[in-house]
């Protein structure tokens, strides 16, 4: 099987690191291939960024299902273009978001999602709210560490625990979800974190490994969005894309 | 004041069409311009014709308000880049889906929304999701007659009847929203028309022409939206845009 | 245009104050008239004020339509008598708290509502319930002022910049919707307060000027409630109105 | 215990025959008074009939707790004047809409409630939105037979028949709730009815003798509305009331 | 009338305990009968506890029918094995859960449920979720103090007065209910203890009491659950029960 | 990988069956093992049914951890005793209805469910309640064939095309779910019936073999349910199980 991630990103270095970072989650057979983004932005922390990555995620995700892949990954707790990427493909395109807060959902009472940046928790609102989820949704809460600062891991994972465990004792959570696919690789530090804490009893879920895992999943199964829903656009004109 | 309506169309026929259908609406002192995309779609029928058009609404907003202009209308029901504008610019920016929305609620119980196209229906469906107006949005009900060929007015008028009086008759609408934004300026026909068939007492929202006077309106109270729910992005690195 | 602004108090000196509060914000050509009750309270702090006010306030609603105005406003955010109002008449009849809430959901991701006495809060949110905008009510504030004392400005303005500056820091409000029609006039310097305190991205609507606006726009549209969700009643007995 | 049935109508018949079809109802011991309205409309089938009904209902509650009886019931599936009833006194105050609306809840998946009049369908929708019932209601149907007519029972009983087994066929009700107190005492009629029909499983609320039974019941427990929720209004001048 | 209590407990000691406290509640000519389960749990705190008690519950509320009582109850909190039993029985199957949330909705705006143990509270948000409350649940308390323990009345009624002022002043309940029927009698004394912290104004549900008093109101009226709900299993082979 | 499929079911004949239909969906390197209930129902279709079988589901999903096996799935689409056995183990526990609706969600805009009897129809309402999933539920539909039943292939499978096209056709279902884990394997067909009928566009989910994908999934991960929302049963006594 193979998977390709979407990272909606120009920036460079992180087609090595995202290739690093999903490989070990692939099982046997499964073969990931990481694209960037040509156009677009460094990383995407604002509607804004995301409407100027969201053109060419399509066109990554339609190249993708050309090129023979069968399902995609869109690298960002955003869900940049899932909804227009699978008008334009059949192949399942995994949103880490919808379904890592889906997942939480069942396997939890209550959860938070621990973000980048503050000002990125209406959008989590907004998606709870899309899945049905709003009571579920105990808080969401940030590192205030922006993404592309994500690579200094050590002072990311303490701020993370610091966050989760607040939101678990403050909030009431009682199980976390990463707010940033770039958090990738750290709930195993996060979970001993709390462990030390003596909070044993909390999940911590990886939005982008989940996202292989299901990729997977959908795969095997033959299952992939309702084309009822996400029907082909209709044929017209279009300027510069 | 000036009132800077943003068509989401490389039409090009579209501008002087735009103008003309606005200006009216417009009171004494209020001066319409009208401006389309350079790039994007000749109209917004899909998820994905909204991709190919957000990036250039944006632009063309943030143009608006450095031409001085008091406040922007998006031309289109999707509401196409309305939240990526806003954390772009201080100046209120309209969605006519939003408002024509939210004035239904306000004047009725239960609405239907005639749109061009069944494919829409999910769309209006998260509309009203977002806004809270589930319970009231009685129907969703389609004209099945692309945006591009509205200027067939004889025709869109007839089948706006029918399918209102359906929705009023068969879904229990008290009221009636247009579900795009070409088909401004048919209100007064098709209102006519549903009293033709003894249905008296149901209003028929223009959301164009709405979006006119909610603009207006926030131009003279001062107000916009919060930036504290939309902040300027962070500054980042940003190829193709 | 004419606009009638029904204050629902026996209050006699609210005339002129309204009067003087109401007009700055008519834009030219609009006439604003002012009625107050015969029959009824002082001032509505509860659901028995409402009762009370509420049959002289549909009156003076049926009278102005009578007079030939074109627009109404109930000046209360409990929105007293709106439904039956509506069904009197066929004119526009304005609920501040309607129009009010509305916007503030349409202008932010959550507002907070800083309203007279804490007893209101209940009120709101029932309104909330009712316009679909629960998830939308960051929280309901009051500043523990009756509404007969509001022309203490100093004291009321001092008191909403310190409940609306709580709302947003330890509510998490991205706007402040007055609670009240009588603090009409303050918005500007409640956001001036905010701002001294650090706070510059939060809107504050000030209902009362609000629904001047939105009276103007509805009349300019032609549009009202709809006669479907608002019958005339049935012809009956009725003694003592 | 002495249960006080407050009947929101003018209409000076309804008293003997309110005691009439309300004291079967009570248990021994319980003594049913009735009183009816010295102002206010005939009879409640519109939002402007509640209004001129509500103040003498609030005066006739206060004035049975004044006479010491330990319970009132609001007779009119409109509930008026409820809450400000209960701001008024400290003794139970029952809602038939209330209390048979739960109950329909509690006993059942889905009801439906069949009313009067047609136009009476936003109200009872806007009763289960207050209650949290939204998903529970079927549908409201009508037997389209004016309040003041339901003295021709043979036809009523007919009607509510007819659209009852249209509730259950059509709609999906596994219950029914009468939607207008008027109807009081044929809800045996009606389940003999459907039971001719083939419809052996739904139940039948009579609101009306339901509100009896639920006043007997708090009374017996010494429950009683918040007084936290519903605080005495704070004393003010009013006038005409 | 002949009602009775099925205490989902194993616990011997419960049968003449539950007798005395129900009993004071059972209006003349209400005879209170009480069983306990030959097989399940000592009492239930958790999911799996329900799981083990609820086959035995829907023996003796068969047994009961057969019995010829007119009710039964269900004496805990988790309202285990209710749907179940009303599948098996015609007569009605009270919920103390069920019937305490309801008329806690009915009676503030507001209420707060205080248990037993932490790990109860999903169960309350599950509660409310399904009957549509879960904006009318202020919060979830408990007192730490297992079922097996609440004998020690002094000990308890000092908690449960600690967490319902809590919920009064922290979480803004208008009405507490009590979240464990062992807490039968104890509504008396927490209401006074509130007073004595001058809270005044907020009620105190004892399902359990509520619960005869609901069960004496539907067999008065001739109500029951509804069997196109709650159909008679299919006759089928079962091993073991 | 080791999953146990618990079958809630007595019929000693399921067990080779259910190897033979879950067996094909594992992946290499997963190994299936399948186990009845000593004490339970033949088949589940009814609350009461549920009750029964659950006791001793719990034991089985013990049973299952302490062979060491990874995750459990329980194979019925009421998802009998999913909180409980939850509460008893670490291993993720998988419910078919939940991991199915949750899927139907991301997948498509609006799902219908159809079931095995209409009397199961509140299950799934119920089912989507509590999942958020209330909006999203087109409809649940029934071929009326009894679990027992269900190996007449060719009845079921005619049954079920009929069924999901109307859903589709009438109903608005983008995606169709069975309602019963006994319809394991026909998805295939049934979908190439919807094709035959033209309905191209309609993905099918057969809940037991995406239970299977996802709790290889949850292995994959390390992920489990929290231990804070299903922590173990205090211990105490309990007799009979």
């Amino acid at each position: 099987m193979r998977i390709r991630v979407v990272i909606p990103s120009i920036t460079k270095e992180y087609k090595a690191l995202g290739l690093e970072q999903y490989s070990p989650s692939a099982r046997p057979g499964t073969e990931i291939s990481v694209t960037l983004l040509d156009q677009g932005p460094a990383s995407i922390e604002s509607r804004y960024d995301e409407t100027v990555a969201t053109p060419d995620i399509v066109r990554k995700v339609v190249e993708a299902e050309k090129d023979g892949v069968d399902a995609v990954i869109i690298d960002c707790m955003a869900d940049p273009g899932l909804d227009a990427a699978r008008e334009m493909v059949s192949i399942p395109v995994v949103g880490p978001a919808e379904t890592a807060m889906h997942f939480a959902a069942m396997l939890s009472h209550r959860f938070s999602v621990v973000t980048v940046l503050d000002r990125l928790a209406p959008l989590f609102d907004r998606h709870a709210a899309k899945m049905g989820l709003v009571e579920r949704l105990a808080s969401v809460r940030a590192v205030n560490i922006p993404v592309l600062e994500l690579g200094d891991t050590e002072r990311v994972v303490k701020a993370l625990i610091e966050q989760s465990a607040k939101a678990v004792r403050v909030d009431g959570a009682h199980l976390i979800v990463f707010g940033c696919t770039g958090m990738v690789g750290l709930a195993g530090d996060v979970k001993k974190g709390l462990e030390d804490q003596g909070i044993l009893d909390v999940p911590v879920i990886d939005p982008a490994i989940l996202a292989v895992k299901i990729a997977e999943a959908l795969v095997d199964t033959g299952l992939s969005h309702s084309k009822r829903t996400y029907p082909h656009p209709p044929e017209k004109e279009i300027v510069g894309y």
